[in-house]
């Protein structure tokens, strides 16, 4: 049968995930890998969904005053050492220009793995007094890491992202900015990616590097392991130093200002993919779908049938909908098939009899539902549709995630609660030691530090916790 | 006076056109130095027309069912070397990288100058039978070409653009994308850009390495000279054969594709600037100007005006109007000076006795007149006057244009035509040791092939001429 053809050409999402996922990202066309290792192509298909993401989160940008600029893709290697955590972390990442235009560069340059340094050189030329703050930038750029493991959208050398970057006249309002656009990514996931995340504060360890505090949102993978899915950084005065980002204040004298960054990139395509899919494929989240309905005509050749599949589209495409009418030759098995493959989150039969009382049918493809639906108003119906459907996707995202966070009292606790596929619970003194011990036995880290007061105790070591920590396998 | 203070800020565009436009893109902020020799920080200002330009030509590419995708920065040095025009025109300005993750590179590795190799490669996977064509697609990308000599966004090292990849399976079919692609472009830099270009074929000199031919769009900058300010390519099979794009045709035979590529950049910032830009500053066109509409109050402290104002800006920005309004502390005269630098295509001043009166003043930066307005129903006078202004601007710089075309019979003739500022029409009898001689002698290039019939001789030799030229300085 056509269905189970499809079926096969994926692994089992429960028993190989990690093939599940290859397979999906590759035969619904999200992706391609490059000829470089560790590269990948953005097909039309994902680069839809970056698309989508893009105007959604540019809106929330602008309404706040962030503005976007364009700033260099080659920065002086001398720029990477200025601060100092900074350049440890990344220089073993960066892929590195040496000769061009046929010559030897004086100085070898880096392509950025992120651009503090570029920027807060610039920042440092274009702030004189305390009326040119705060600065809040925003760029949507390219940046490079040299990884030795890829994986399409999670890992990969190159990579898509926007990149905000804020400059303050106090330590206040920076930390403000910081957790006010940690609470802007948690918004834009919930409602554009259905997808709840954990927010909160990193782990020394975990940090940005060069960063005085680094928050991030955390997602619950269907596998149970994390994903970091976007982060915010205080940065504190480290490059206002490094860079010399300087201001004459209010009461007449220079100092240093306070900055922020903050991103979001391509990995949160893998995020939606490894948050939503089940074992038919892809299940997009309607706001952020490539395609948000599929029309399929049933019996394509009867009498009227693609006259109104047509006028259907007409109708929701004026109404705003993205929707696709599949015209093509092939059966309509075979395009149910391959537009639930492909995750589109709701699929419209139409065939004479559905024609003759003038109604069609609708599958939603979270639920894997069928209703039907008069043609008259089907704008209106395929509209509340979407509403539910992502409604829906993070409630069940939401259920399932909160189900499994478990608490743990010891290190064989923590080890079966990730094994398991759970996120753990568990007190921590706050110490790097039991930090490492963690992830030594249970190959988990801390994805971030609970908000809530603990009178709990380190699970390592068993003296008073400092911090309630959720613990994770991660991508 | 604070006018005085402004235009002494800017050289005198008459007199010294190179030094008016350094001055007029940094001191508007559109855009500064960066750290790296020969590049550039597209700043706020100067980003928000890119972004306004990337709106209106995604969009005219989406309703042509061109998508998007996006492919690797880094393409191996071995694919430049598959077709060897390619390699010849490219390789002397491509920036290498060499070193990764701590490692030397097996292979070293080129930051694209542009995609036709890295995207070929991918097209030649992708692509297996006729039914997969045509492939139209998209990036929007940046791009490096290591340049000797640059000038913020005429020529620079990195710059952003689109660069469109066509496959199709006949020769007529991809030479018609070809000049359906060369229309797009002159349309909207006629609607948007309120530009006049001359489009037309490129000699074999002038043409992209690889191409079988290139077709352009040349525009008339202030000082006469031209600029190049879109390119589109028909590339026939070479990139087909050098990637192996190959499908199965209809007649059951396997058969290589045809190619086309095309191009826009950031430059057509640099072309906005020195189209339309006059001795106070920038001229910005209404479409594509990130502010279309400012609001100076005047005598704010007076009762009712600052509320006026702000209703005003409200009611503007509700009908779609980009517009600001200047609370700043400044005096009027210096944010009309500084409005004005900045090209705002419409002032609206608005003052106690306009508000008694219910109407405000509307300056228009094109003429540098005024009229009246009355408030009830401003944003529908606004917005036609930004129509009127983008018509204006476009029929005055085409008939500027048209005026400065000038007929040359002779070597000398020619070189009078371009010292004067002119575009010059002459025959040319098609050979490339008379192109090459009109370069050496007036400095001047082949910008366009023109379509008329001739009967002439050419410019050089005196010989039966094959084309008309037009013959020009350029950027």
């Amino acid at each position: 049968m056509a269905k189970d053809n499809f079926v096969e050409q994926i692994a089992d999402i429960e028993t190989d995930f990690p093939q599940w996922y290859t397979d999906v990202v590759v035969k619904t066309k999200l992706v391609d890998y490059g000829p470089v290792k560790g590269t990948m192509v953005i097909r039309p298909y994902g680069y839809a969904i970056w698309e989508n993401i893009q105007k959604e989160m540019d809106r929330r940008f602008k309404a706040l005053g962030i503005e976007n600029a364009y700033f260099p893709l080659l920065i002086p290697m001398s720029f990477m050492t200025k601060e100092a955590e900074h350049v440890e972390g990344f220089a073993p990442e960066v892929a590195v220009v040496t000769h061009a235009g046929g010559e030897k560069l004086a100085e070898p340059l880096c392509i950025r793995p992120t651009s503090e340094t570029i920027i807060g050189s610039m920042y440092s030329k274009w702030i004189q007094s305390y009326r040119d703050l705060p600065v809040l930038m925003n760029q949507w750029a390219n940046v490079m890491r040299w990884e030795k493991t890829t994986r399409p959208f999670l890992r990969t050398s190159e990579f898509l992202w926007q990149e905000g970057h804020t400059v303050h006249a106090s330590e206040d309002e920076a930390m403000d900015e910081t957790l006010k656009m940690l609470a802007v990514y948690e918004e834009f996931a919930r409602t554009c990616l259905a997808m709840p995340v954990l927010t909160g504060r990193k782990t020394e360890k975990e940090k940005f590097a060069g960063a005085v505090a680094t928050f991030g949102m955390e997602a619950m993978m269907h596998d149970g392991k994390s994903l970091q899915a976007g982060t915010t950084h205080y940065l504190g005065q480290n490059f206002a130093k490094a860079f010399d980002i300087r201001f004459l204040d209010k009461d007449g004298t220079l100092k240093y200002g306070y900055t922020t960054s903050f991103g979001v990139s391509t990995r949160l395509i893998g995020a939606i993919i490894m948050t939503h899919g089940d074992a038919r494929g892809l299940v997009m989240p309607p706001v952020v779908a490539p395609v948000q309905a599929v029309i399929v005509p049933i019996a394509s050749k009867k009498e009227g049938v693609m006259e109104a599949c047509r006028a259907l589209k007409e109708k929701l495409a004026a109404a705003g909908i993205r929707v696709v009418l599949d015209d093509s030759e092939n059966s309509p098995g075979w395009k149910f098939n391959e537009w639930e493959m492909k995750g589109v989150p709701v699929r419209i039969e139409l065939g004479p009899r559905d024609l003759e009382a003038g109604k069609c049918l609708l599958f939603r493809r979270d639920t894997l539902e069928k209703t039907e639906c008069a043609l008259d108003g089907a704008e209106q119906s395929v509209r509340t549709l979407l509403s539910q459907i992502s409604e829906n996707m993070y409630d069940r995202a939401k259920a399932r995630m909160d189900s499994r966070i478990v608490r743990a009292g010891s290190l064989d606790e923590l080890l079966a609660g990730v094994e398991g596929g759970n996120f753990v619970r568990a007190g921590w003194c706050g110490c790097r030691e039991c930090e490492d011990k963690v992830k030594e036995f249970a190959q988990a880290t801390a994805r971030v530090l609970d908000g809530e007061k603990t009178s709990d105790t380190c699970v390592v070591c068993g003296k008073k916790a400092e911090h309630t920590v959720i613990f994770a396998r991660a991508y």
